[in-house]
């Protein structure tokens, strides 16, 4: 495969991201199919044709439905709203095209159901925008994992925390609403869950309590609004190998911008690791000379692929957006029929459920069996 | 009062502590009784005359009920095995004297009920060794709350780890024995619960997991036997207020040594605190500028009271030891009649029932209200 | 214009690095000329074919020349070895072509000269590879002291660090041989002393000290040989205002892996800084309150332009290869006759003069004025 | 010896330092000559029994010639301003006594020599206050030192920072007058120079640049003075091993609060520590696996002596105030003909020769030989 044909729906924020690791995927790694850059849709097609010509698409749609009929289109981005996900996707899949899609997966369970027996019905290989999961020094974290490096994991606790719902007088709007999901358990919770996924292989059984800091948000035209979300999470977990886990999310953490904290203890050693110092990871191994054990500040280097197709120098620092170049190239990988570190709609599924039997928990106020 | 003649039984680490509290809380805060150290009490004569000539005491004795008995002595320092408390505290309390008594309170709850119940009948000073709240800048921090400098807390995270237990082929000890309690909850858990005690006045609410990190350990003469304690805890639990927060206990958590950290969430700011680093505090205020906010990494001053009274100088740092010079002091001054800043039997109480409450949870399954 | 008509010469790393943000720039920036890759040369036809291939160029040669003189090339990226770069950026500019070319300018003094006349005389754009200076961070940090936010500096400390030469048992390669220049200081010093320029306008006179860790090292045939180079400096230097500064220099130093560590002292504050957490900057504010007052972590979030280009949320981080799409969207503003913040020959050629005076001061063991 | 008889003169906060170090040596150590506090000297005879009564001294004086006399004084802590050094301490060696007396020696290097004549002739024990040279992290650096654990040493840098000088509308006082000294030189210089000391030996030559960050001061009065001292200090030296380092002073460094910052550079690693985080030091070993090296956080522990003698459990922390005990142990120690790790008038004098060198360096423009 000399070439692959690429198609866009949505250019937000993630579809830039797609648009750069698009861009990016062969000069960065050198091997692989040349991305060409068929379609991109948007919402109209003026916006279409000038995200066309910033991203490098050859042609553009006000109606995503063309793109997807699009022969040349071999592979659909999909990074639109959540709620656009389920239908987009199976379409998509439904006209043979592989699916790259950004998470989470939809709304409803129902959707993501769906959109997982479209995948498997398709045959097309499908990929969920978990990029957390690409980071190489995560990557890292679980090849020590798998090494024994810190012997047989004991307990592990996760953090996810961000503020940009912190401010009590910032206004209600679509977070706020119930139509939007649970709030921080299905905003945030996916996130952990994906890095849970990878590393431990799944949850098994969940205890959450859910909790809201303000309990009415101002509204744009005046007056107040009960908030429908809860932006605070608080989770006890096990893992499929009964070792227990403590995951806390909270979207109104003043202060924290990115934080996915996560502390991992085995019998050998601990890992520690937070996103918002995301080159760099922290490593206590029980067999350095007691005067001189400590907690390693590890910074992300060649030795930790893929950082070396895009660094030769350790220390220097990836980004936030080059972990989706990672994605893109594990996307081609899998396309390929090759090895590849993609949450699929089949593993993404599962982390739908773990999110929706967190919520369940919460009602219920017992565990929940994932 | 000039003086005050002080008895200590036991001289362990703790013992040890006391000491160099009672020697230095004259020299450090200028103010107060002066305290005569008159009675050491430990299991054999020769041991006790030996570390009455170190520690500075005028006489000392094998049988600690001849310290509780001799006139001289107006307050008890207790700092013998868990096991012993309730009978010294009491004989102590019924012979009139205040008593300073280590933590935890005892084993059993019973014990503590019957200690509490002394207390009150004596009309005299207890206080408890919970030396984490004296820290200035657990102080300060509290200060920070009241004054609403982070705004109404909606969320509070605390952690308590320790290695001490993390070498699986450790030798089984009197720690992993039933006998000596739950494990993590009450070995570390009275810690963090002190620090909710004075920082937020109480648990309402808690719903906690125990997890053995190693099912089994090697005994001195060989073999193995089955570990009976939890070194592990994760907890979720509701403040008095209703407030949503985290604890997670580890005294097996390789690397770390003596962490203790909090993070409290409010609707204007943010603080977090590790004791591992005890002389700094991080502070997110939401007021500051947009592009300059970040936790703010606060050394302990003098402006942080009581540090002005051992250093007059700014991030150079108080120690562990020197937190009990400062309990000492609040001591003394709640028994001239000040206030003071001290966990009596009364509120240890509460704080032994928060933890029997948790393995109650545990054992059932569900939440239990304290 | 609508498109720039791009070359490209040399693809080891900053030749991928150039590549990338030629392909990078106009989805980021959404505005600007479209680069259209047009010609790629290498040492051998068959390279520069493949490099062409991966990194999206039209055409490709074996021959440098044959690039300079092509008609529809409009700008030169130079990323060959230093040694080249002033036959190669004097072709460009004789040839009419803007040039971007990687630091530093020549190895010799001469060249550098010959390098500015050249650019000064063609009246095209001219601009050298400090990416540094590009971070949103460091920008930031400019904007900070402009407007007085520490009041008035009076005090600067640089620090660069790296371990590359480390290994007193590597190999003698061409950096340790005296015709690759002086050492740390043309090697390293030309980053700290491009921050210097952006953020306080250059040096006035310095005094500087060099060092040899390891006096020989081992040859890949046998034997050992004599090093040439000094792998530290250490100097004092005052800029133009009048303010003392002290830099240190060691690509020797274990386990720095991109260490450029800045402290600024002013009369209000201190800002520090450090290239390994390349996405956060401390500042000290001496107007914040007694008691709270501390280095705030500031992470870099859209508040500090371009990050927002890249990101709309905080603290998720760029990465080091991104400051290079930046810097290729300055030098396409300044070829737009757009204010830029690049530095071209002109200004390269006083960090020579200045890496040159302090070679000198080292030889002369005396001060010397740039 | 079961007891020494100890005198105090003056009880600023190093006055309340010894006192608290005599009173916590033995309880502490258990081991040594029982200290008996026998009589304190200061300006005013009410103010000396204020005093003897909190500190726990026998008598009390406003004579401090008295002190000096009394027969029962064995040795004599010196704790008054810096000027009277020289007069007391010469007075109490005349009189046989031993002196441990804080730093620096003397404003002038005249006195500092005749305190080390008089030293040197009366055959007492002498020890100067360098009290961080006793931070058990900081012995245990010279241990890795000495075993070689980072390799041979080839580069050091050593910072000290504080900001009690930074408000440039902070009153003239004492500090700004010439009488006192240099400035950050002869105030700070003196630490880094002891760590310098007893870690490496001893410095060679030296080469300093002075600066002052406000020109003038207001008066109490009203008005403005000229300050007559520098607050920040930038030098180079050299090591008597020849190895390069650099020194960087600045008292009004905003933010600083007692920052000591050491980088310590060796063929086989890197060691670097800050007084502001004292309980803590970095390792760098470049012996570890290559994908998990880092710069280890080593926490304070008993396995780093004497931190042993203060707390059994690692990870807790040492005060500042407790190194004062460290000292005076080791004072004791010296007395009784056991090794100890003091800084006696001779060493002393070689700090001194080398701050005065620094200045002749800074006033010549040239490097000057210690």
């Amino acid at each position: 495969m000399q070439s692959i044909g690429v198609g866009l729906i949505g250019t937000g924020y993630m579809g830039k991201c797609h648009a750069l690791a698009w861009n990016g995927v062969k000069p960065v790694f050198g091997e692989g199919p040349k991305p060409r850059l068929v379609h991109l849709a948007e919402v109209s097609a003026g916006l279409a044709a000038r995200r066309a010509e910033e991203f490098g698409f050859e042609r553009s749609t006000g109606d995503w439905r063309a793109l997807v009929a699009d022969p040349e289109v071999e592979v659909v981005s999909i990074t639109t709203p959540n709620a656009f996900h389920a239908e987009m996707a199976i379409a998509a899949l439904e006209a043979g095209k592989h699916v790259w899609c950004e998470k989470p997966m939809a709304v409803t369970l129902t959707d993501a159901e769906r959109m997982a027996a479209a995948a498997r019905n398709s045959g097309r290989i499908t990929a969920l925008g978990y990029n957390y999961i690409q980071n190489p020094v995560i990557r890292h974290i679980g090849k020590l994992l798998e090494e024994g490096a810190i012997g047989e994991v004991n307990h592990v606790r996760f953090e996810m925390d961000e503020d940009f719902m912190a401010d009590p007088e910032a206004l209600f709007y679509w977070k706020s609403e119930a139509s939007s999901g649970y709030g921080a358990l299905d905003d945030f919770g996916v996130h952990p869950l994906s890095l849970v996924l990878v590393l431990f292989g799944g949850v098994a059984r969940v205890m959450a309590r859910l909790a809201k800091p303000y309990a009415e948000r101002p509204m744009r035209d005046g007056g107040r609004r009960a908030v429908e979300t809860w932006d605070i999470a608080s989770v006890l977990f096990e893992l499929r190998s009964g070792v227990s886990g403590v995951m806390a999310l909270n979207r109104s953490a003043w202060g924290r911008k990115g934080r996915i904290a996560l502390q991992i203890f085995g019998s050998k050693g601990t890992i520690s690791y937070d996103q918002e110092r995301m080159n760099e990871f922290q490593l206590y191994a029980s067999g350095d000379r007691a005067t001189e054990q400590g907690f390693r500040t590890v910074l992300a280097a060649p030795a930790h692929p893929p950082y070396d197709r895009f660094i030769p120098a350790p220390g220097h620092g990836l980004g936030f957006n080059e972990l989706k170049i990672i994605e893109c190239h594990e996307f081609c990988n899998a396309i390929a029929g090759r090895p590849a570190r993609i949450i699929g709609f089949a593993e993404g599924l599962e982390i739908e459920r773990s999110v929706h039997a967190m919520a369940q928990s919460h009602r219920e106020d017992q565990w929940i069996s994932v």
